[in-house]
């Protein structure tokens, strides 16, 4: 049975506690917290566990095989290049890191030492996700796009922009959803409040076929979307996360391309693009909680050896983007090679 | 009581001769198109208007004071230009013209000889827009962003990207709601089809203040959507063209910014921003036709020499920024400032 | 070639006019109305068709075969009988006629003389409804419930209630969707102007089987619903008439009974009653305009002697229900037998 | 401080428990069910709680001052009546009771002790149906009907009907929001499962005013509606349950009713009849958790005396109401009047 910890009981750490309590194969040894008023409800509702204030104790507690972080992010390198330092294996909050080479740092530890680094993408773990990527594989053709909309009123975040917060939910979901990985990115964004980070943001990725993809995240919106539009050339999906059900919607739409554009004139052409409408179609999705399977998909990962479905380097990948797109809105969308963005890392 | 031909009668066409024809102070005196055939039905519809496939015909008929243009984009400065040089008041379809020379010259033209120029931006007189200027100006605040999808499974244009076909509308309406002008754009997009025009694309304006207006627009979405969200720092609208009443969503939200942020350190700042929700207010709208409206204002100007809504000057910057986001499109996302593309224009 | 008349040319009369101008193989000979200043407009719009006031000339007319019926229902029964009686085939419209005594008459006089009697169900005519009945027939399994509601801000009618007006279009596609057809309905609803007929119902249909069917219709709605839930054992149905598209949804969804009820306890059978959910599915719908397809099918049957999807009896079925339903608004819901309501007439 | 115990904790009883331990001013002392091993994570969660399965225990613990019960409906008046008799106050799901007579004796019995007998009745302590009250006495004018659906697929009950199941949480709101009570009632309904009570009933309830209420509900629905919409001479309502935020909507829309319609003859009062349409407004709501402010309210009231909310006679009429609704369902919708309903009771 393997042991786990917890460091980090704030806004996430609750989740991950109450779903690792529920899993029968694993065991919660401790969770770790530096404000220790915090601590007090892990007790009265889960008393077999310990609670700590001490990191260092959770890293020599030889119960311990895996560790979870659910820290502020400027935090999660020290904290997992502990963690993998001493031995255990580690689970962290997306973002992974809080720049490019710390994220690289990380992934290059675990693989040293053989042990497990998997990043909480939590959405790639949803019914909704997963067989979005079923269809993308197996219907769309060929994806000439992917476009989401994320907006809110939301929490402010001061020590990160919108891009950290919301962003990342999307590169993650895209990181796992596309079989293409993109090659630059140009973001362009505001900040409303002295001081602070970018509170609107829109982020274009290029690829080096003829895909596109586009976020629009916004802590300051009147209304809450959760809206992605995938075109391909066969369907397109209409993926909502507020519809109750039906979050999934696959149309059976498109353009038709006749002739041959090489050999036709302008005006033939012109005449071969049709288009085509057929049935909408909106599958059942697995509605069991994310997180729960994530997680025993880690504890899986840690004893077999498996790679989980969002390890080090998919949340590298997520970081570099973000790293990236911060530099391009620093500059009003001057585009941004991921490559060039590599190096400088 | 004010003469007016019609050249054009194709997508648009019918819909001008229609408003026309039911206003009872002016007259309709021809309707002009290369196209015999498409001449027939307003004859027989029509009867006391003359049709005819000779532009040079309408120019010298003195019972024609003005001349209103729904040919092809590529035809509107040659046309427009003859028909001022004739002595007859134009007004012509959005884009103005295809480029900003051109249609600074039309606007020049105009001036000189003292004719009205107007242009067909129809959104700035629907009931909806109007509103939105209103309370754009007296609620809400200082504004920080306007954000606008506009995207459906719609007819690929050959001559003209998206941007141009409907990114168009976005930038005729902004103009008119909005007090402030852009200083600088940046476009990003893409061509699923080989040969013809971005028939996806993004474009972000920016502005002296730290006003950030957006736009999506595409040809090849599953769905069509027509919404704007305009964030004010004191009230926020949701409007959503597609809704049949409640087209506009005024809405009581936003954050709060207390204390002095210069004088603070970053800790004492971050308790200080609050949100703030309040009531929805869905105003009552006029709902007869703009374009009737619309042709009305421009013959009011033509008795009166009064300037229409949308001025030749008004058509002249939203082409500017349509040159600009093309320029800008080319080169993934570059931001063009729109003074320089005065200068090169 | 058959030569057409239409009476009556007030709300509904222009578009038979329209649609009748369009079939190439029928002829629309003349149109009569008794307030000759609405026939002004057909003159200038249908140069080469006969305008009357006087219906006597059109049954005279040896070049009319068949004769459309748009006016007030209390008219429907004199002139359809009027027309039959002249040898002429009718199209009337929605309700066939005041009373089920005149709808049976006018049955039986067009059968007497092996004339179409086709009545105006323009939803049985489009895409949704044709696709509801395929999929009733084939997916729902026993069809348990059929629901409809239908409410706006809507004229009011001074002659008929909102019963007549309304519900009439749910009891025609009821008719036409159900296999099985009703024994006896409820209904409740109220007048709120003084003087006028009810404004707002509530119907409820009785079957042999446990189907059962209910219309809620209101004039006095501050928002326009059109939606209908038809309920089976196997899948079950949502039809949103305001949708632009996907219409029709299909869910695979419902309960499952397993066990036999008669030999279990209470306890036991309780156990055995589970819920299923599936995929949905908006299959694509035909989008031509109901009323033209239909019009072709009354001249396809006045040409073939074929039956046309709504005939006399269908009209006469759906008059019937309406009558019994108006006898049951004056008692409070109470049941009329629709067996009894046919002796009665 | 006062000592409060529950019994039942099956569906409901854990958020009334979670509610009670986190209001200060009270002591939850005990919690009772018959089925001990629903008890343990009581214990776990609320270590300071006393568990039992002898209801005995609590009827005569010095400490518990009031007993709130969350068991089958069945046994609410048992367990109400011991309870009155201990001297205990009440707080008693809803429906109060399974008849009339029960449900009259429990008032009776509180009024007679002196005990505060509150019901259940959640919904009329959401700041959505709080508002709406305020809006209904302030600004509809004459109130002409209450239409409420209530629909999903959802659990089956097996001792009684959807109407006892799901409508009795309109006929609460309706209580509660119309200053009116009805005079009768007619019911139509049908079980689908053989053996079971109606899955699927309408309800319509008359006033003595002009005013109609009907409440749709249904187990066996493909999607979960729950939408009230609320006519009245000045305004009107739609309350959305399922909305994230703007619940209610009130409209400025309606009829106008000029002349005198005694004194006119028909023709004249046609053109009398006008529609009136004006803003929409959505009021911000409390969103606080409505059972907690419920229960708050009902220790006051043991405290001070006062009389709750949704007091005895509150949840007799709605018991009333549901016993006479399930008489016309077994007669197909056969008027009950609500005073004979008394006498049978």
């Amino acid at each position: 049975m393997i042991g786990v910890g917890v460091v980090g009981y704030g806004y996430w750490g609750p989740n991950l506690v109450r779903n690792l309590a529920d899993i029968v194969d694993a065991r919660l040894v401790s969770v770790c917290d530096l404000m220790t008023e915090r601590l007090a409800p892990v007790k009265a509702r889960y008393p077999t566990v310990d609670i700590t204030s001490d990191f260092d104790e959770m890293l020599h507690d030889p119960r311990i095989d895996a560790i979870a972080i659910a820290t502020p992010v400027s935090t999660h390198f020290r904290l997992a290049m502990m963690a993998l330092m001493a031995g255990k294996h580690v689970f962290v909050e997306k973002p992974m890191a809080a720049t490019t080479e710390e994220a690289r740092r990380m992934v290059e530890e675990a693989a040293r030492r053989g042990l497990v680094l998997a990043v909480d993408h939590t959405f790639v773990h949803t019914g909704a996700v997963r067989k979005m990527r079923e269809i993308a594989e197996r219907d769309l053709g060929e994806i000439y796009y992917y476009d989401s909309v994320r907006v809110n009123l939301g929490l402010f975040q001061h020590d990160v922009s919108v891009v950290w917060d919301l962003a990342v939910h999307d590169l993650s979901i895209m990181d796992y959803v596309l079989d293409e990985k993109p090659v630059a990115v140009s973001a362009t964004g505001m900040s409303h409040v002295p001081g602070e980070p970018e509170n609107i943001a829109y982020l274009t990725l290029f690829y080096e076929s003829k895909l596109i993809a586009h976020v629009h995240v916004n802590w300051l919106a009147p209304v809450k979307v959760r809206r992605t539009l995938i075109g391909g050339s066969n369907k397109m999906i209409v993926y909502d996360d507020l519809e109750p059900s039906e979050k999934v919607k696959v149309y059976d739409k498109g353009i038709t391309l006749n002739g041959n554009p090489q050999k036709n004139g302008e005006k033939v052409y012109q005449m071969l693009v049709g288009y085509r409408t057929g049935d909408m179609h909106a599958p059942q999705l697995d509605i069991s909680e994310a997180l729960g399977r994530e997680l025993r998909e880690f504890l899986h990962c840690v004893e077999t050896g498996a790679q989980p479905t969002a390890d080090g380097n998919a949340g590298l990948r997520v970081v570099r983007i973000l790293e990236a797109a911060t530099q391009s809105l620093a500059q009003r969308g001057r585009v941004i090679e991921l490559e060039k963005a590599r190096l400088i890392a």
